[in-house]
């Protein structure tokens, strides 16, 4: 007997305070780096994983194996496989991710005050990041190279199920930062599938963490909501509308509610709510509803859709505050503009709301008073999506109120200084 | 009796409540209007302040007489204390804010996507800020008035010292809002002393305060992060330090010395640590010691300090880590930038840091690699103020790493969304 015993408890606050510490370290090496030296490692990390393949496939077999033999669904299974291709995908953006404008050490605004100071506001890292997220094996790769395109240091927290494939990617990715000269440390991954390790992220780590993103489902976004003593950037829910407006193009109406809804029903920019105008509801709705229907959606209205449209199933109260992530639809009709305004302002989750119209005021109105992270016009909602954006990829959409909103890219990894230079001045 | 006992605590969860509700409500009708109506609005809070100025001063008066039966400090005193001048200085800087840039609307960016879709990040309100300060009554004013610049509503907690007059400048500020037509709800002050308010703003009104701004000393501040539920914006401490480079201009070393000190001691952005390159601490040091010296201020220093000047008591490690807040700065000898880089990584809170050098490499080095809200060269540390950077007056400094960092004015009270036009497009 050596010394004390230890419980399991205090092995993971020791681990996650020793991987809290090294994360600090490497991030304060990683901010004297040079945008150079930090593409360089973004393109040697692509390079390692690739080369890693086979080793990372094997892994991923082997979480595969593990899903099954648990029951798990053949969706969150497809979640979880990978494939060469697959692979090659995820080096591929992680390459493109090397090619994107570093925001970091940008001069976002510049000014001279009257004492003679010049004053610059110069983009900085965050610090150190902590991603929690569930079984897709890719968010490994795309986070940490975000993470490093804005400079910042990351902790990776990958859910139970693709453990073994995302410390496969981790480790390559590790090696391609060694290569490059870089302190491994600025992506370290919690290679642990016990859940006091979140825990610790979330509370514990208050000094070594910045920033927490959660990835994953209400469940999860809702525990780091609740426990988080460290800012959290993130979404809850994604439940968008689109508003159909009297003066809307009607085929631009049909081809944005069909894809909005249905091109893919599980992801947080799906639309789950229709509001058509009553003015056009007669004109316009039938033919809405049929092309839902003919995608295989199933439509729940109020008492007015259902005397429009045929085959609509009532909707219940509790339709308009459902994200549905399947492919069901709620449909109201609404008095205008400010129907349609007031119907979001009351069960909107401040994601994406879209407007169709070809009024150039009502649309302006729309965007200027809806309050959401992306507002639309005569588009799908579906592209409320960092690389649909330009922004390379994402490490996830934000739909809080402070310092970001909408897709998480490199930019909004960063913080700002104010950097003064002056000539001796002193103070009156 | 005519139903259930009501407790003090119910009452104050229901009337903040009730404050949340109303500030939500009110903060939805400002987000839809327009600049020239915040602008009038500000002129007119401005005019209705100095109309009351009478009966601002006749409520002052009650305050400073219980904090003299309370036997508040004479500094304490001071700082609550309201004059004709002091009233009119507080309307004028109300006006100074209407004529600033309106952020709110603003586009920072518009770029156009493959797909076809234009996007532009506008700026838009936070929402409804909750601000909770201590005793200068002038307070009350700046920050109504910065929220209302940047769109947002405001629920404003005072110290119970100077509830009285903070509450007589509300209402004559409510006054002017009501006289431009906008909802006075805009602006709600707390009236009760009863501290259970603050704890009703940190964790029960979540869903209807969007950020907190903590105004005052380190026991309010550690309470409000300790509690909070909702994100705050603000610092806890600010320990700036000078580092003298041994190529620095001695009589501007000296100036900037005595000023970052000595100008006001009790503010956040005093220096509180001089560090001193030992390749120049030999030349330097004994004439700033002697300069801080006959500016009245104790200097402690470690062993070589004690060697290079007079009259130097001895410094301990706790002197590394104290906010004096006084007439005392702690001076150490260190190896170069990198020491000096070193020294404030270790103890520095973020704040403002200041260097002073006429090597433009050397200069460039210390703005780059230390991490602070505020980096200076040849520049007093009191300029640390959001008045002297150009942004009218200021709700607060910053030092946390998300949203803002350094003075939090009008632009930093907003966030923005993605505002994307499109032409019908659907996502592949």
């Amino acid at each position: 007997m050596e010394g004390p015993i230890r419980t399991s408890e205090t092995d993971v606050q020791d681990m996650m305070l020793d991987m809290g510490e090294r994360a600090r370290r490497a991030a304060k090496q990683l901010a004297s780096t040079t945008s150079e030296i930090r593409t360089a490692a973004l393109t040697a990390m692509a390079s390692s994983l690739l080369a890693a393949q086979q080793e990372v496939l094997d892994e991923n077999a082997k979480d595969i194996e593990a899903a099954q033999a648990k029951g798990l669904s053949a969706a969150m299974i497809d979640r979880l496989r990978l494939t060469p291709e697959r692979v090659e995908a995820i080096c591929k953006s992680v390459t493109d991710i090397a090619k994107l404008a570093d925001p970091v050490g940008q001069t976002t605004a510049n000014w001279t005050v009257p004492s003679g100071l010049n004053i610059s506001r110069v983009l900085t890292p965050l610090g150190v990041i902590g991603i929690i997220y569930e079984a897709r094996p890719n968010v490994t790769a795309d986070a940490a190279a975000l993470c490093l395109r804005s400079g910042n240091a990351v902790i990776l927290r990958a859910g139970s199920e693709s453990l073994k494939s995302a410390k496969a990617i981790a480790d390559a990715l590790r090696q391609g930062l060694a290569k490059t000269g870089l302190d491994p440390d600025i992506l370290q991954l919690v290679n642990t599938p016990d859940r006091a390790a979140v825990g610790e992220m979330l509370t514990g780590l208050s000094g070594q963490i910045d920033v927490i993103v959660p990835r994953g489902g209400k469940g999860l976004v809702e525990r780091v909501q609740a426990e988080a003593r460290i800012p959290v950037i993130g979404h809850l829910e994604g439940l968008c509308h689109i508003y159909v407006d009297k003066d809307a193009d009607l085929q631009k109406a049909i081809d944005i509610c069909v894809n909005a809804k249905m091109r893919r029903t599980g992801i947080c920019g799906a639309a789950e709510t229709l509001l058509i105008d009553r003015a056009c509801a007669q004109a316009m709705l039938p033919a809405i509803a049929a092309a839902l229907q003919d995608a295989g959606c199933e439509l729940r209205g109020d008492k007015d859709t259902q005397t429009l449209a045929s085959d609509i199933l009532p909707a219940t109260p509790e339709d308009w505050r459902t994200e549905y992530l399947d492919a069901i639809i709620a449909i109201a009709v609404v008095d205008g503009l400010p129907g349609a305004i007031d119907h979001i302002a009351s069960y909107g989750t401040g994601h994406t709301e879209a407007i169709v119209t070809e009024n150039d005021k009502t649309a302006d109105d729309f965007l200027q008073s809806v309050d959401a992270a992306i507002v639309m016009r005569n588009a799908s909602t579906q592209f409320a999506d960092g690389g649909e954006f330009g922004m390379g990829a994402e490490i996830g959409i934000a739909t809080g109120r402070i310092h970001a909103r909408g897709p998480v890219g490199a930019e909004q990894l960063t913080v700002f200084k104010y950097v003064v230079r002056g000539d001796g001045q002193t103070r009156d």
